[in-house]
C-alpha cells in the first residue's frame, strides 16, 4: 500500500497526537519531526521512531517525497509557515486556530486555493464520536427546530502560562476565546451544518491577572508563571451571535470567581434538547405523551486525534476536501474577529 | 398613631401579600377590597377582616380618606387604574412589571409626577434580604470591579396558565421575560447602582408550546390548559446589555428541554464572584494569598412584602421616593422592550 | 348527577383507600361501613361523615338503594360475601386475591355471570401510571418482541402479623406469593395483553419463621407476633411460567437472609428493556446505531385508589366490563394455584 | 524429584493459563505445544520456554514420555482429542465444557474408564478460594438448611465473536448457557455437595443478535463481527432446577437491554444467606438474638489456575480422581442439555 509521507512541524505539547496517529495509520509515515529547539525533535523522534529531525521547516520544502506536514507551532506562525509548505506543494494539517486573525487566515486560504492543495485546520472535535453522535440526532430531527445553543466554557482557575505566549496576544491571538472557545464555536457549527452568520455581539474582559502577581491558582499547566512576561489577552468573554439557524449564547472564561468550572454545550430544540459535558458524554430531554424523559447514551468513542489524521490522508490522497478543511472552519475565525471587534466598539457586527 | 387608609384593587393570587402586609403594619389600615368578580374581594375581606369591599376601584376615587393604593389587577389594566388613582391624588404601588409596554409606564410616570404622588412598582426582590447583603458587598468593594453579570431564569416545564391570560400577549405584554426575567433584570440594576444602560441585544422565542395540545408538563400553575385560548408570547429569551458597569447575560425559560431548573445570579467581579439561587441563598468565591475561599453566609430573613409594603406607607407620609420608585424601576421596563424590539428587528438596540 | 350509593365491607387497614376515594367521586355515595367489630367502622364512619354502620353486611342485601359493595374482609371471606352481595344484586369490588383457591374463585365469577353483575377484584395496580405508561411502551411496539420477564418480590425482613391471619394457610390462602405475588403476576399479565399461560413450575417454602420465635426482625407490620398462632405459608417462593408471549420467572420473598429488598420487574424485549421498581419509577434500556440509551421518563401520577374505584362505578353505572374485571384477573389466582400445586407435587403444570 | 511430562493441546486464548501453571509447577514439565496453526504453538513455546511444538495431535500418542495432556482446543473437538489420549494411555485435563452434547461426553467418560485414566473438566471454579470458603460454610451449617440458590449470569453487551465459533452451535454446542452457565452451574452442584438432580426446565432464547447488523455493542470479546458468519445460539436462558437438595432458579444472558450486568449467585438458607459476586467476593448475611448482620469476610486469594493444574498432576500421579474428575462434572452437561431439551418440548424435563 502506498503511504504519504510526512512532516510533523513543531514539536510542543501537541505534537505527540500528531505523531502518534500518523504512525498508526498504515497508509502514512513520518519522515521529518521538526523543531526549531532540536532536542524537542530529537526526542520524540526516538519516541516514535522517526528517521529524521530538522531545526528549520523551509529545509523539507524542497522534498518532493514530502507530501503532507501537520503544523503544531505557536499561533502566530500558523500563516507564515502553512503558506510556505502550501507554495512548495504539500498539503497542510495546521492546528488550530488558523491563525491570529482574519488577515492571515485570508492569506492561508488564498495560498491553499491557488496551489490546489489541502488546508485542515485541527479543529478535532469535529471528530468526537459524541460531537457525531449529536450531530446525527439534529440531522435526523430528533430534536425538531434547534432554536438556541448555550455553549458554556468557564473554568475557575485555569489560565495557561501566565505571561508567557498564551497570555501574549502578539503570540497568540486572544486568550480564551482564541484558545478554548475556538473549539466550542467551531464544534457548534459543525454540528448545526454550517449555518450563515448574521450578527455577533460580544465583550471581552482581561481581569483575573491583570496584576499578574495577585493572580491565585491551584495549579498551571504550561506554567510556571513568568511574571516579567505579558498578559494582555481575554480571561472572560461573554457573546451573542444570531445565524441563519439557532441563535448561540456564549460565556466563556480561563478564570472567574465561581465554585466549579462550567464546560458545557446545550442545543435547544423544540422537540428535545441536549446537553454535552465538553470531553465527555452527553445527555438527551424529550417528552411525549404526557411523559418527560432524560435518556443517558452509551457508544464506542473512537480516537478523534487518529481520525482526524486518517481523514487528512485521505483528503491529501484524494484531494477532496473534508470537515474540517479551511472552507468549512473559516467562519470560526470570523466570528471570533468578530467577538474581539465589537467588545472593542462596544456595538454587535453585522457579517 | 395615624393609619394611612388603603384599597387594594384586584384580589387573584398576590393580593394576600400585599393584604397580610398592611394589616400587620401598625401604621396602615385597609379600607377596601376591590374585584370586578365581587366573590373574589369578599372571600378575602372576610379572611383579613377588611369592612368593605367594591366591584368597580373608580368608586374608591372620591374617598378621601382613601390615601393610597395597591394595584394587583392583570398587566393590562395596570396603566389605566394607576393613571386613573394618581390624578384622584392617590399614592399607588402596582404589582410588577409596571405595564406592558414603555408608553404605558411613561404615562404612569408622566401622572405621578404632575400630580406629585408615590408611584412605586412591586418589584419585590429590592426588599430581599439576600439581594441587600449581595448590594451591600458590592457597595464595600468586596467583590473588586464586578465585570459582569450572568443572569439564568429557566425552567423545563413551567408554562403558567397555557392559554389564558398569561400566554396572551395583549393581555401580559409578554411571556417569561415580563412574567420572570423583570424580577432577575430589576434586583440586578438594584444591586449594581442602576448603572447606564447603553446597548441591549436580544431573541425571544415561542417555542415549546406553539401546538399547545403537545405541550408536555407535569403540573401548571393557573392552569389548566384552555385549548382554546391563545400561545403568542415568549417562553424562552436570550439576551447581551452593555451597561456603564458590568455587561449582563440572560437566558431565560418557562420551558426547555433541559434536566432540572437553573434559576440563580452570578455577580462576577475581579476579586471575588457572588452566585445566588433565586429565593434562597449565595455563596461567595474569592481569592487571596494563593488560597481559594467559598464561603456561604447566613443571616436572618426579612418578610420582603411586610417591607416592601411598609416602605411604600412611609413613602406615602412622607412623599420621599424609594428605591422601588417608578424613576428607578422604569429602566427595567426600557430593557425588556429594547430586548423584544431587537427581537423582531434582528439587531441590537442602542439606548 | 346520578349517584351510586355503596356500602363497604371491612373496615380493616385497606378500607380507607376505598372510603376515600368514593368520597372523591362525584358520581359514587358510601351509605354504609359494615364490620362486625362495630367500632372500627364507627371511627372510619365519623373520619369519613358515612351516615350509616352495620356489624353484618347480611342487612344491608334488602336495602335496594345500595346498588355497589367494597369488600375489604380477610381472603377466607371474600367468596361467601361476595357471591351473597351479587346473588342480591348488587356490583362488587373485592380487594385481592380474589379468594383462597380456585373453587372460590369459580363460584364468584358463576355468581357474577348468573347475576349480570359487575365483579371487579381490587388489582388496583392495573390503575398505576408507571404500570399502564409500560403497557403502553410495549403496545407500542417500543421494546420490539418482549421474550422474558423477571419479576423480583424479595424483601430481607417483612413477614405480616407473624401468627396471625397472614401466615395461616386456612385464612389467607397462602404466604407471599398470596398477598405481593398477587400484584406482581396480574400488572405483568396485564401489561403483557393477558397470554395464554402454557406451563407453571415453582417451589414454595415455609423456612425463616417455622420456629416462630428465631425469627429475627427490626419491624412487622400487622404485628406483633402471636407466638400461640399459626405460621404454615410459604416466605419465599420461586417460579417459571410459559406463556404464549414471553417466559416469566420470579423470586418471591416475605423475608430472605438477603442485603436489602430487591422488588422489581424487568421486561425485556429485542428492541428496549424495561426496569421499574415497585411502586415507583422505571428506566428504559435501548439500543439504536450504535449508541445503548438509559432512559429515564417523568410523568404525572395519577391516584391509583381513585382511578380504581372510578373504573368501578362506571361499570356499575354501565355494567360494561373493565380491566379489573374477574374475567381478565381471574388468570392470576389460576397460576397462583398451579405453583403452590407444582411445588407439592415437585413437577411442571400444564394448563 | 519426578516430573509429569505433559502437551498441552490448542494454543489458543485459554492455553497461557495452563501452561504457567504447569511451568510454576515443581512436579510438571511441558514437552509439547500443538496447534493445528503452527505459528501459535511456537508464539507460546518462545514465551514459556517450551521444548518442542507440534501441528497435529496424534504425532504425540505414542511418545510414551507424554502421560498428561491438556485439551484446549474449540468445544467441538474435545470429545475425539480427548478419546484418543485416553486410548494412548495419557490422563486427561480437558477445558469446559466437556463436549457440545451428553453423547460425547458419555463417550469420554466411557474412555477415561476403560483405560482407567483420569478425566479432568477445566471447571476451575471449584479451585476458586471464595468457592470453597462458601462449600466450608455449607458444609459446616452455617446457613442452616440453603433451600434455594438464585443464579444470575447476565451482561448488558458481551456477546462474544458475533458471526464466528462461539455463536455458531455446530461448533461451541450452544450459547451464553454453555460459556458462561457451566460454570455457574458447575460451582453451584459443587458447592451444594453435589445434589442429585431431579427435574430441569428452561428457555433459551436468541434474541438480540438475530439480525447480526442490528446488534449494537461497546466492544467485542474474540470479535470484531464475522457477519457472513452464523448466530444461532442462546443469548438468554432461564430455568429452574430441583434437586435431592435446593432448588436452584437461573437467569443468564450475553447480551439483554439491561443497564449493568448482574453475576452472581445466593445461596439461601434458614440461618443465613450468601451473596458471591462472580470472579469476586461474598457477602453474608445473617440474623441472630434480634438482631441482622452483614458480614464481609476477607481471605488470601490462591491462584484457581495453579491449583486446579496441581490437582490434575496429583490425580496423574496416584490415580486417584479429585473434585473436578469427569465423574463429579458430568452432572453440569446433563443439566445443561436438559435445559436446552426443556427448551425445545416447551415443557420440563424429569432426570
Amino acid at each position: 500500500m502506498k503511504k504519504v509521507k510526512v512532516a510533523v512541524i513543531g514539536c510542543g505539547t501537541i505534537a505527540p497526537s500528531h505523531i502518534k496517529a500518523y504512525t498508526e495509520n498504515e497508509r502514512a509515515e513520518v519522515k521529518y519531526l521538526v523543531d526549531i529547539r532540536p532536542e524537542r525533535a530529537e526526542t520524540l523522534a526516538e519516541r516514535f521512531n522517526v528517521p529524521n529531525t530538522m531545526g528549520n521547516f523551509r529545509h523539507i520544502l524542497n522534498d518532493e517525497e514530502v507530501e503532507a506536514v501537520s503544523i503544531c507551532t505557536p499561533n502566530d506562525t500558523h500563516a507564515e509557515i502553512a503558506i510556505a509548505c502550501l507554495d512548495a506543494g504539500k498539503h497542510v494539517l495546521c492546528e488550530k486556530p488558523a491563525a491570529i486573525n482574519m488577515d492571515q487566515v485570508n492569506a492561508m486560504k488564498a495560498a491553499a486555493d491557488r496551489n490546489n492543495r489541502i488546508l485542515n485546520i485541527g479543529v478535532v472535535n469535529r471528530y468526537n464520536t459524541a460531537v457525531n453522535k449529536i450531530k446525527d440526532l439534529i440531522d435526523n430531527g430528533e430534536l425538531g427546530k434547534v432554536y438556541h445553543v448555550y455553549c458554556s466554557f468557564r473554568a475557575h482557575r485555569s489560565i495557561p502560562g501566565l505571561g508567557g505566549p498564551f497570555t501574549t496576544k502578539s503570540k497568540s491571538g486572544g486568550g480564551v476565546l482564541i484558545d478554548w472557545g475556538v473549539h466550542y464555536l467551531d464544534l457548534i457549527f459543525y454540528s448545526l451544518g454550517q449555518p450563515k452568520i448574521l450578527t455577533v455581539s460580544g465583550t471581552a474582559h482581561s481581569e483575573l491577572a491583570k496584576n499578574m502577581k495577585d493572580y491565585t491558582y491551584l495549579n498551571m499547566w504550561a506554567g510556571p508563571p513568568d511574571y516579567n512576561g505579558i498578559y494582555d489577552v481575554d480571561d472572560f468573554v461573554t457573546g451573542l451571535i444570531r445565524t441563519s439557524g439557532p441563535t448561540v449564547s456564549l460565556n466563556g472564561a480561563w478564570a472567574q470567581n465561581i465554585g466549579e468550572s462550567a464546560t458545557f454545550v446545550e442545543f435547544l430544540g423544540d422537540k428535545a434538547g441536549i446537553k454535552w459535558q465538553y470531553g465527555g458524554d452527553f445527555k438527551i430531554y424529550s417528552a411525549k405523551d404526557g411523559v418527560l424523559y432524560e435518556t443517558i447514551p452509551s457508544y464506542t468513542k473512537a480516537d478523534m486525534f487518529y481520525e482526524e489524521i486518517d481523514g487528512f490522508i485521505q483528503s491529501a490522497m484524494s484531494n477532496v476536501k473534508s470537515r474540517s478543511n479551511i472552507d468549512n472552519v473559516l467562519v470560526t475565525s470570523e466570528v471570533m474577529e468578530a467577538l474581539y471587534t465589537s467588545s472593542e466598539k462596544g456595538r454587535e457586527i453585522v457579517l
